[in-house]
């Protein structure tokens, strides 16, 4: 068998066989396959496509290109939970420490952000001396002893997807469902779970810009984790506009701390109140996702989420950011982004705020660029506000005036006024099972 | 500009324009587009395509990637004759002389071999002591003397095609009409000549597997050549079948002097004059296609075309081996093939042939395998040839009995029978103009 005829066959438009998967993903784990034969292939798969079982073998054989996590020694459903990513999602943070605090026990392995801004990795990482990187064991007795842990492992977890993932990232393959499935659910078998809720985001600020394109690659990946024996569901969120009101590592980790106290934006609030629910439910520990969430709401109001995360912190050493945020990382120069008309505030673009955001330091413009954890965007007013001339739209947070100055244009991009009040949107826009 | 979305636009199936082929051709030589990004790249256009202005923007700029040679030192028409390769494919050899003798000064660049079986230059390395690699000065001024040169030369012509053509050739992405028409006459924009014959090779043993794939080629190569001021013409020519007897290096060299002398195998005989007298018309040097022929005919029959050959020899520094063709290098071990049953030969596959003669040592197998001249394969019986079992099919030369083994496969696959008489079947299936 030659990587070249398979490459052949699929620029063909033919289904290829599972010993040509499985050949494909040992040629690009064990090198091999040529980065140029990578990049070939991965293209002829996006025009081309992939069947439902195509993908299936692909996430299979992707699953089994590395270490797995054994999560059998905690007693228990494991729950996991995973976003296809968008800006200013922060859900992880918070859903950990609550769903944990509810008796079901979360292991969630993460990685550094791979799209504009920070990963759930990064995020926890702006918390003065909190480890982040645990070993397995260390990571599986921290479950069984407070339910749960957030890290990445010194595992090598599914290299084939981080050699693929790194090409996809440059030559514009990455958006196809069967790619993201294999990637998404390849990465979650591999991790030992039970039970896996997908966050998948879709509008401008996500890979999925329809909601059509998130229902079917929703509906994939719940085929295929079930195939895997995976309980699976899967909610879509909107990510026209970010999630919260806050962009940026240290920026995040505060808002989510004040939504496990109760408080924060609304919109973050009801996307991860639903998707406690799905986990809860998944958990088997809830009757009906109303009573999940209800749980998930009295564990907020009577202190137990805000403590699990506070024992999580300690778990893992990091500063009790909960009573002091201020120990949280801030950036000296503050920029303000000011109405320059009254109006409606019809749309706030994620995409452009993402992009800003890493200007700003917050994410990655390139793999090697190092984050600024206190770096980002604060967003004032959102989709549905109404502001009269000069009042402020957002803050924008930097190391150097200079970087604020680069946001600019992006900045301005990114706001869309109106006269008319736009119409309500939901942030929950579906719901799979 | 980003060589990411100009990538993210050909795998949505739009036009390039003409800044963005440009961005990617700049790219590929400079180095800044990584070889991923240009596997992606020539998936997406093998598949979604290019039209004709595309594929002339990327040849105008493919071909100023790298050095011009200039010909305009040079009296008269300079005829150059391209091959989009075969297997037996020594017409060159041939040409170069037999027009020269004609009066039409004929500047051949080659390069080595990128198929299976040896390129011009591998053929004239067979010959002893032959330079096959001149300064330009050394070749226009050979030109100029004698009226033909074959050579490669230290000039760096089309190097976004050296590097295109290595990433094509292990990306399963050659087979595209647009890519191909791109390769050929950027090299042949970028070598000076006035006018191009081009021999477009049809068959099994080729590119282009059908007539209707090939004659696209033709006339879209056509088109291009004109646009930047060649004269331009196009034979059709069937390859599922190797063209003459034999197949390798000195092999070929020989069978080639053969022609020169007035005899050798039919089927290159009529391909080589009509190739001819395609040149000679372009040249604007008979008023006919018929007075062309005729001319080389004659040249041939008069003993003017060989003697050109010798004088090539002699300006390269070659040996005589047109008096004395024991000088070409020969093979120790020689295997026999023999039929095993009574019958017609129906067909004699030029792939399996090609691939056969690579193994015995004739080709590259891999771009760093060393060729060994005096390997390959002289056919005895070909196409409608009547045999009875155990007469002799062919011969096999190689260094090595174990590599004459290895062929066997390739060889049994090769040869077809039938009870009844193929029909007949032309060498030139077509001439474009």
């Amino acid at each position: 068998m030659r990587i070249f005829d398979i490459i052949d066959r699929k620029k063909n438009g033919n289904t290829l066989t599972d010993e040509e998967i499985r050949f494909f993903v040992k040629s690009v784990v064990d090198g091999s396959a040529s980065n140029e034969q990578i990049g070939a292939m991965l293209m002829a798969i996006v025009i081309r496509g992939m069947d439902e079982w195509e993908t299936e073998m692909l996430t299979q054989a992707m699953a089994e290109s590395g270490d797995r996590i054994d999560l059998s020694g905690v007693d228990g459903i494991k729950v996991d939970k995973h976003s296809t990513g968008g800006v200013g999602d922060k859900t992880t943070l918070i859903l950990v420490p609550l769903v944990a605090s509810l008796g079901i026990p979360v292991a969630k392995f993460s990685g550094r952000g791979l799209g504009l801004t920070g990963g759930t990795i990064d995020k926890l990482a702006s918390i003065p001396d909190m480890h982040t990187n645990l070993t397995e064991d260390q990571f599986v007795s921290q479950v069984k002893r407070i339910g749960a842990a957030i890290a990445t492992t010194g595992k090598n977890l599914d290299p084939c997807d981080k050699k693929l993932y790194a090409i996809r990232d440059v030559t514009a393959t990455v958006d196809s469902i069967p790619l993201i499935a294999s990637s998404v659910m390849s990465k979650k078998i591999a991790s030992g779970a039970d039970a896996v809720v997908l966050d998948v985001k879709c509008g401008s600020g996500a890979f999925m810009k329809d909601k059509r394109g998130a229902t079917r690659l929703a509906d994939l990946c719940i085929k295929i984790g079930r195939k895997a024996g995976l309980r699976m569901s899967a909610v879509i969120s909107d990510m026209d506009e970010p999630l919260g009101n806050a962009v940026g590592n240290s920026l995040e980790v505060r808002e989510a701390i004040e939504v496990l106290k109760g408080q924060g934006p609304s919109d973050l609030k009801e996307l991860t109140l639903r998707l406690a629910s799905h986990m809860v439910m998944l958990a088997g520990v809830a009757d009906s996702a109303e009573e999940a969430e209800e749980m998930a709401l009295k564990s907020i109001y009577e202190g137990r989420a805000i403590n699990k995360f506070r024992q999580l912190l300690r778990a893992q050493g990091g500063r009790d950011v909960t009573e002091h945020p201020d120990l949280l990382p801030g950036d000296k120069f503050k920029g303000e982004v000011t109405a320059d008309r009254d109006g409606y505030i019809s749309s706030v673009d994620a995409a452009s705020i993402g992009h800003a955001a890493a200007i700003l330091g917050a994410g990655r413009l390139k793999k090697e660029d190092p984050i600024d954890y206190g770096a980002g965007v604060y967003l004032c007013k959102k989709r549905g506000d109404y502001v009269k001339k000069g009042e402020r739209l957002m803050y924008l947070y930097s190391k150097s005036q200079k970087l604020i100055m680069d946001a600019e244009d992006d900045i301005r991009n990114a706001v869309s006024f109106s006269d008319q009040r736009p119409e309500d949107k939901k942030i929950v826009l579906e719901e799979r099972f």
